[in-house]
C-alpha cells in the first residue's frame, strides 16, 4: 500500500483491453471523483472476469482502507494482478490490509515493488533526483510484469511518485507522453492485460513552486528525469520477460507514415519465429524479412529497405548487402542485446520496440503457471 | 513437377507479403499471361528475398521446363518453400528439373506431397470424386505446410487438380470462396509465408459439358467436393503443425459485424498465453477472456459474452457459468480436440479459424531449423 500525503495530485492510464477488470474500473472512477490518498495493490489473484461480486470485492478493500487511514472510499485506488477469473478471498484479504497499513510509513519501495511480483524472478525499482530551483527532487517507480505483456496505454502495473508539486492536467499529459516512449513500446507476447496501469502521483512537498505549466522550462527538466525513470521500469520489464534470455530493441525509422513504423516494428516483435530464431542467436534473417513483409502497412516499399542488426549491414535496398556474411551474422545473433534497425528510407517517421525472445522456458512458465 | 493437359484451366490465389518471393512475383505474372502447362515445386530453398538473381533463377527453371516438355516459358509457374535468403544451386536445381520432368506421367501424388514437405511430419494429400451428369468427376489436392502459417489469401503451398471441364472465372471464383472458408481460416504462429500458393487446375478430361456458371447446380456440386479437398488439406496442415498436440477450433458466433468476429477469433487463436494453457490442458480460462478482451473490435460488449468449450459452458453473459467447474473445466481442456464457441450476442455473422497449442516442441523445431 502507498499512502500519499494530503493535497497530492495523481494521473493515471489504465488497460484498454475490454475484459477490464472490476479494480480497473472502480479505480478509473475513483480518480476522477475524488483526491486520491492510497493505492492499494494485491498480486496473486487479478480479481478480473469476476463480474458484480468481483466489484464488490474491490469496493470492499477501498472500504476497509478508507476506514483505516481515515478518508473517503473514493481516495482509495485498487490495483490487482495476477491469475484471472478467480474470487478474492476475502478474510485473507481484509487482514491482508490490516497489516498493510500497520507498516505504512516505512517507506521501503524494494519490498513494496517485491510485494507486487507474479512470474516477476526480480523486483523493479529506480529512484531519481532532478535539481529544480535549488532543490532535490527525487522520482521514484516500481512496476511488476513479465508475461502477458503488450501494453495498449499502460502495462502491467507501474507506480511511479515525486515530490514536485504538479498540476494534475500536467501530471496526466507527462504520463500519457511518457508513457508513449516507454510502457507502450513494449511487447512480450503480443497480449495485453486485463489489469494494466500506470499511476503517477506527486506529493508536493518539495519546497519550490508548483509546476502548473508544460511549456515551463523546469516542467520539462522534471519530464526528462520522470522519462529515464519509465524507460528504466519499461525495459526493466523485458529484461525479465517470461523465459527471456535476449534484450530485444525494434528500431523502425524513416518511415513515410507513423502507423507503418508501428505495424512493421510490432509484426517483428511479435513474430514466434523472429523470437525462436533470437533465442537460438540464429542469423536466419529470412525470417525478419517475412515479419516485415507481413506489417499490414499503407506507404511501404520492400525494394527500399535497409536493415542493419547492431553494426552489420544485412539489408540494402530490399536485398542482402554485399558485406553480410553467415559468419558476422552468427556473430551479431549470439550476442545479449540485439539492435535491429529496420530503415523503410521513405520519411521522417520512426518507431521503437523493445522485446524479447521465445525460449523454452516461456513454455514452461505458461504452461504450468497455475498447477 | 505437375504436367498439365493441354486446354486445362488454372486459377490461383497467392500471399500477400509484400516480400512475396521471386518465384510467386513470376507465377503471378506467366498465370495472366499464358495457358498454365506445368507446375514446378521445390523445397528446401524458398528463394524469397533473392532480389533480381532470384528472379533469374525462377525464370531459368521455367525456362529448362518449357524446354523439356515443349511448351512456352511463361506456361510454366514456379513455387518455393524452405529457407529465406538463400541462393538456388542452380546446378542442382536444373538436374532436378531434368529428374523430375523424366518421372512426369507416374501420378504419384503422395510421392509429390512427400517431396514439397519443409518441416512437415506427414504428407498431406487426398482426392475425392463426385458424380455429375453419370460421369466420375475427381478432385485430387496436395499440399505442405507447418509453420509460418497464418495464411493471407492462401497457404504454404496448396495444388489441386480434377479432370472437369471449368471456365478460368468459375475456377478462380470457386478458389476464393474456397480458400476463404478453409486456408484463410487456419494459424499456427501468426506468420504469413513469403511463398503462399494455392492452385486450382481442371484438366477438362471428363466427357461431361464444361461447367461454364456459378449459378449452374453442377457447379455447386463440384464446389461442395472441391471444399471438401480444401477443408481437408487445411485442417490437415494444423493437425501437423510445427510441435502441436492438439487440434483447436475457435468458433466466433452471433457477432454484430464480420470484422469483430475475424479480430477475436484470431486474438484467441494467436494468443501463445491461450496456446501454451491449451498445450498443458490447463483449463486457465481467464487467458482466453484476456485474448478476447484485447481484441481490436468495434461492437463486442462483453456482458453479453458466452463461451462454450466442447459441451461445457463455460462464460454465460460475460460471466462464470453457475455450472461450471474446475474439474468440467480439467475434462475438456485435456481433450485433443478442442471447440471454443463464443457466442457475441448481438447479431449473426461468424467467423471459424483452426490452430494449435504453443508447445515446447514448437520453440525446439524453430530454435533449431537451420542448424
Amino acid at each position: 500500500m502507498v499512502e500519499l500525503a494530503e493535497g497530492s495530485t495523481t494521473a493515471a492510464l489504465f488497460t484498454q483491453n475490454s475484459f477490464a477488470a472490476p479494480p480497473v474500473v472502480l479505480a478509473q472512477k475513483h480518480i476522477i471523483s475524488a483526491q486520491t490518498r492510497a493505492l492499494l495493490v494485491n498480486a496473486g489473484n487479478a480479481n478480473a472476469a469476476t463480474g458484480a461480486q468481483g466489484l464488490n470485492n474491490a469496493m470492499a478493500c477501498c472500504s476497509k482502507v478508507s476506514e483505516l487511514i481515515g478518508c473517503e472510499c473514493e481516495q482509495v485506488l485498487p490495483f490487482s494482478t495476477g491469475v484471472i477469473g478467480e474470487p478474492f478471498d476475502m478474510p485473507a484479504m481484509l487482514a491482508g490490509i490490516q497489516n498493510a497499513v500497520a507498516q505504512v510509513g516505512q517507506a521501503d519501495w524494494l519490498g513494496a515493488a517485491r510485494a507486487i511480483m507474479t512470474t516477476d524472478t526480480v523486483p523493479k525499482a529506480i529512484s531519481r533526483t532532478v535539481e529544480i530551483d535549488g532543490e532535490v527532487i527525487t522520482v521514484t517507480g516500481i512496476a511488476k510484469g513479465s508475461g502477458m505483456i503488450s501494453p495498449n496505454m499502460a502495462t502491467m502495473l507501474a507506480f511511479v511518485v515525486t515530490d514536485a508539486p504538479l498540476a494534475t492536467e500536467v501530471l496526466q499529459s507527462l504520463v500519457e507522453t511518457g508513457n508513449a516512449r516507454s510502457f507502450n513500446c513494449i511487447t512480450v507476447d503480443s497480449d495485453t492485460s486485463t489489469n494494466d496501469a500506470l499511476v503517477l502521483s506527486a506529493t508536493g512537498r518539495a519546497n519550490i513552486a508548483p509546476l502548473l505549466e508544460l511549456a515551463d522550462p523546469r516542467t520539462h527538466n522534471f519530464e526528462l528525469t520522470l522519462n529515464e525513470v519509465l524507460s528504466h521500469l519499461a525495459t526493466s520489464i523485458i529484461r525479465d520477460a517470461e523465459g527471456a534470455t535476449k534484450f530485444i530493441s525494434i528500431e523502425v525509422v524513416n518511415g513515410l507514415v507513423k502507423p507503418d513504423c508501428v505495424a512493421v516494428a510490432y509484426a517483428v516483435a511479435n513474430s514466434p519465429l523472429v523470437k525462436t530464431a533470437l533465442f537460438a542467436g540464429d542469423p536466419n534473417w529470412g525470417r525478419l524479412v517475412m515479419a516485415i513483409g507481413k506489417a499490414k502497412t499503407i506507404a511501404m516499399d520492400v525494394s527500399l529497405i535497409n536493415i542493419n542488426v547492431n553494426s552489420v549491414a544485412l539489408l540494402t535496398g530490399g536485398q542482402l548487402s554485399p558485406s553480410y556474411s553467415e559468419e558476422l551474422g552468427q556473430r551479431v545473433f549470439s550476442q545479449d542485446e540485439i539492435e535491429i534497425q529496420i530503415d523503410l528510407a521513405q520519411g521522417d517517421e520512426s518507431h521503437r520496440v523493445w522485446t524479447s525472445d521465445l525460449s523454452h522456458d516461456y513454455v514452461s512458465i505458461n504452461a504450468d503457471y497455475r498447477s
